[in-house]
C-alpha cells in the first residue's frame, strides 16, 4: 500500500545502508499504520551531485516522502513521522537537520493494488480476508 | 495536465514496453478524464536493483503514480484506476499483485501550463478555446 | 521545508542551467512563501530519452513539482506558480507550452525536519526562534 521514496545525492548511502533503512521504515510503518510488511514499498532515488540543491547550493539532504492512505489518526501519523525521522538518522548517521520526512496521502479508493481499490485505514483485515 | 510517474527496478521494462505502456495510459486518461492527449505526460523512473524494496527485500513492483487535477467525479477516478491497472498488467505481463496505482491531486489552480493556471475538471473546452 | 522536483529528459539542462534554475526557484519560494532559503530543496530527476513521453511520444517537457505545507494563502500560491513558471522559461529557454508546474501540499504537521514537525504557514518565525 504505502510507497516511501527516498531522494539523495549519489554516494550518500551505500547498498547496506539502503537495505537497513528500507527494513527500518518497513518495520515502523507496518507496526504504526497496521499494514502487513508485504505491502510496503521503499525506493531510493539517487541523483548526481549536481542535481541536488539546498539553499541553492549542491547539498546532501535525506528527503523521505511517504505516500499513505488518507484517514490514519493524526497521532499515528505524528508517531510515524517521528519514528521514521529517528530511524533515518540512526541508520544513516545523517544529522536531523539534513533529514526531511514528508507524508502525503490520497483517499484509499484513489489507489489500487492487486486489482482492488485499497481499504480505508481500519478496514485492512476485511480487505485482506476477502482476497 | 496530468503526469504519470512509473517507478520500477531497472530492466523490468524494455524500451518498447515503456512506449506501449505510455500509449495505453495516455489513451485511457484522455478518454476517461477528457484531456487532449497532447497534455498527458508519462515518465519512467528506473532504479538500480538494490534501490527498490517491497517487504524490506529487493523487489520488482510496478509503481504507477498519477497526478491529476482535483474534482474529477469519483466514478471516473475509479474507472481510471481500474483501466490503468489492467493495462499495466496487460502491457507488461506483471501480475496485478505487483502493480500499485496511486492517484494524487491538487486543485487545478495549483498548477500552471503554457503560462496559465489549469482549468477545473469540466472546464477544459473553454480553457483550450481561450488559448 | 519545501522540495521542488524537476523532471526532464537527459541532456535537456546542462549543469549551469540546473544551478541557475535551483537558485531562481529558491529565491522565489523564499520571498513569496516566507521560508528561509536554507530550508529550500530543489532536485533534478533526469531520465533517459526513452523514459519521458508527452502525447505518447518521446518528448522534452520541463515538469516541476513543488511540495509545500498546506495553508499558504491562495494568492501567494498563484504568485508562486506564475513566478516559478516564468523563471523556468527564462532560465532554460524552454517555451511555456512545455513547462508544467504543479504544487502539492500536506499539513505542516505531516512533515518533520530537524526532528520537529514543520510550522503552519505564518508560524515560521516562532518555529525558527524555538530551535
Amino acid at each position: 500500500m504505502p510507497v516511501y521514496t527516498i531522494t539523495t545525492a549519489a554516494s550518500t548511502l551505500d547498498g547496506q545502508t539502503k537495505a537497513n533503512l528500507a527494513a527500518a521504515i518497513t518495520e515502523i510503518h507496518s507496526r504504526v499504520n497496521h499494514v502487513p510488511s508485504t505491502y510496503i514499498n521503499v525506493v531510493f532515488n539517487e541523483l548526481p551531485a549536481d542535481s541536488v540543491y539546498t539553499d541553492a547550493q549542491p547539498a546532501q539532504p535525506l528527503l523521505i516522502n511517504g505516500w499513505v492512505r488518507t484517514g490514519h489518526p493524526d497521532d499515528e501519523t505524528s508517531q510515524l513521522l517521528a519514528e521514521v525521522a529517528n530511524a533515518a538518522t540512526e541508520v544513516t548517521g545523517i544529522p536531523p537537520h539534513r533529514v526531511l520526512v514528508i507524508i502525503q496521502n490520497s483517499p484509499a479508493h484513489f489507489a489500487m493494488e492487486g486489482g482492488r481499490a485499497l481499504p480505508n485505514p481500519g478496514e485492512e483485515q476485511a480487505w485482506l480476508a476477502a482476497q
